[in-house]
């Protein structure tokens, strides 16, 4: 069965450049079984690719090829790669993005393509990258469209820092997502190996939050009357389905009453801190 | 030949969500055929997720099975269901999306479903409704994931009413369109049923129509010189393509000169009345 | 094998537009393959429909059938057509998105449409323009569905043009893309007829620039310290994928600091010229 392939673009979805790319690959492979995971990543975020990448692509089957197309433009410092890893292929420009997943699983391999990019070529995800995924979902090596490679760019300021001994987490907000959650780069993981059992105060600009649920409605009591309950409009921290802690205010609207990033005055970058006592 | 599962959320397209309920699906059910309805349903908007998926579903072939990702946290009061109604396959929350459909159609089967939760659950439709839709394009019935139910919540506030012993219909703008189009919950059904061939007058704050036309290009006069026709920012009401009575701007881009909806100041919830005479 | 049915709308991917086209192609060919080509042309935007059009559709197989549903509602001015050319079949309004194609290769076919649209039909795209892809897709031939046609319109005011006996171009700005890329109507091989190997110089507003790069990274000097070289947030042309003149700001991002567009104050039909020296 030909394996899936994934697209992780900043191209939007209005132009003719998402339409170009799965016209290729279905002219390549007419029984091709194409996935978009996001098209609307912020033009040229990394940050924000590699953690919606990270926690979509683990949901896929094994053998499915990953196509990231979010400052693909090949430079000598930005180097046209594929990569296997935990299962999956990824084929993408060297920027950081696969970096966030192998963080976490050694590569298996790691190429640096060897398919010029033509010289006419503002769009190499079309010229480059379809190629070798084409190549891949019919079966094709690594080694025969790239040469090994030890250059795997580290996604720069995702990850969070401890310091006072272990007694503060210092995390920093990493995506808004479409509800107006304010999601850190604070993992239950790391969350926990800190804590050990000690209760804590997180802090983001004005905000202090002393708890952190598993679901959204574990705030409300429904032992209650709907009057005297907690509901829409109120404050939360939680661990979201990715497991980073995450700002909320419960069933926000950002078009309408504004999320938890317009409420709390917290942005993209911004630092959140969690303190043990 | 396997059903098609549909989705109708109000995930929004740049998350990871769209693409990790995809992923799963797959790798349940590697020929899984699925399609997007919605994404951009507004937040916690049960009326908009109703009157979308109402209009949508019954275009589908039956036996498909639809996944609705709106406001899906389970509550005591937010039972996860599954229903069979009109040969279509409905997971959901008992929110009261599926109460709209229920309304005109009475349904086969409803039960709640048996599926618990994961504790660590903030992602219900993925660790829940996906694991169902697959169960039942499995051929599984519905049975075997729930116990019967009989506590369907209607959708309130959807339906118009009439007043004045029948002389005039009281309805509200349900859905403002990618056209700024203003969509009223009155139906043409209910409209002809007190209309009885009488002429009559529609209001909605300052506008008064007189006529419901059925496309939108009934309004212009091809018989005159395109100088003197109606044309390009002109109102009429018309019922859309659903059956709803709705107002619209002949050609109107909510993007550049504005649609229906700002140029008459028209909104989500506004009163809109008809008058027999 | 069934070809693949492409959709350009201006219906948003919000509504139940989308859907329901899908919904009713897969009740009519259970083994159809459907793909997006873009559902977000601005409304009734026939130049940026033709644009969007003209650029996907060459990049599929032979054979493909492309709906195109921007203005659709057939009036005595806009005949329902469906036309074969360079080997891909179209069914559109006679509206001048087809124009932009056919100005390049002779169509092989061209009807108009007698599939009659139903009198309640402010739908023309689900009633009669799939019912004809679907009868395509199955083999059946144009003459069918219609009658011979010669009234093809044209893209009016696409093309650019040129003046002072051939010494300049004068073109027009026609997309502003998602990264706030200006893109003008001028394509290389027009600019390259007039050229002949000259120096020349582009004028947009303010704006003078007098290069066209191939590519967004040429106008980096990688021999440079990363502080001496250029990089984001400096001004280029370049001739895009799409071969057409494009100015771009490098790795801008029009949600945070500006594109193109709004850097260099340049909108949707503004004047661009290119003058020979």
């Amino acid at each position: 069965m030909t394996p899936i392939i994934t697209l992780t673009t900043d191209f939007g979805l209005k132009d003719y450049f998402v339409g170009t790319l799965k016209g290729t690959i279905y002219k390549e492979l007419s029984d091709a079984k194409i996935v978009d995971i996001s098209h609307d990543i912020s033009p040229f975020n990394i940050q924000e690719c590699a953690y919606i990448l990270e926690n979509a692509y683990k949901h896929f089957p094994e053998g499915t090829i990953h196509i990231v197309g979010v400052d693909s433009e090949p430079t000598p410092e930005n180097q046209h790669i594929a990569v296997l890893v935990n299962g999956h292929y990824f084929v993408s420009a060297n920027n950081g993005v696969i970096g966030l997943i192998t963080s976490e699983v050694q590569p298996e391999k790691v190429v640096e393509l060897n398919i010029p990019n033509p010289s006419h070529g503002s769009f190499p995800v079309l010229d480059v990258f379809v190629q070798v995924a084409c190549h891949i979902a019919r079966g094709g090596t690594l080694e025969v469209v790239g040469k090994p490679f030890d250059g795997l760019k580290e996604l720069r300021e995702f990850a969070p820092s401890a310091t006072d001994n272990g007694n503060k987490i210092i995390g920093s907000v990493i995506y808004i997502d479409n509800y107006g959650n304010v999601v850190t780069n604070i993992h239950r993981n790391y969350f926990e190996a800190y804590r050990k059992g000690r209760d804590f105060e997180l802090n983001a600009r004005t905000t202090k939050i002393k708890k952190i649920h598993n679901k959204y409605s574990d705030i409300i009591n429904f032992d209650l009357e709907r009057s005297q309950r907690k509901g829409a409009g109120d404050l939360l921290a939680l661990f979201n389905s990715a497991g980073y802690v995450q700002l909320s205010i419960y069933k926000s609207d950002l078009n309408t009453v504004g999320g938890a990033s317009t409420l709390l005055g917290l942005d993209y970058r911004d630092t959140v801190t969690i303190s043990f006592v």
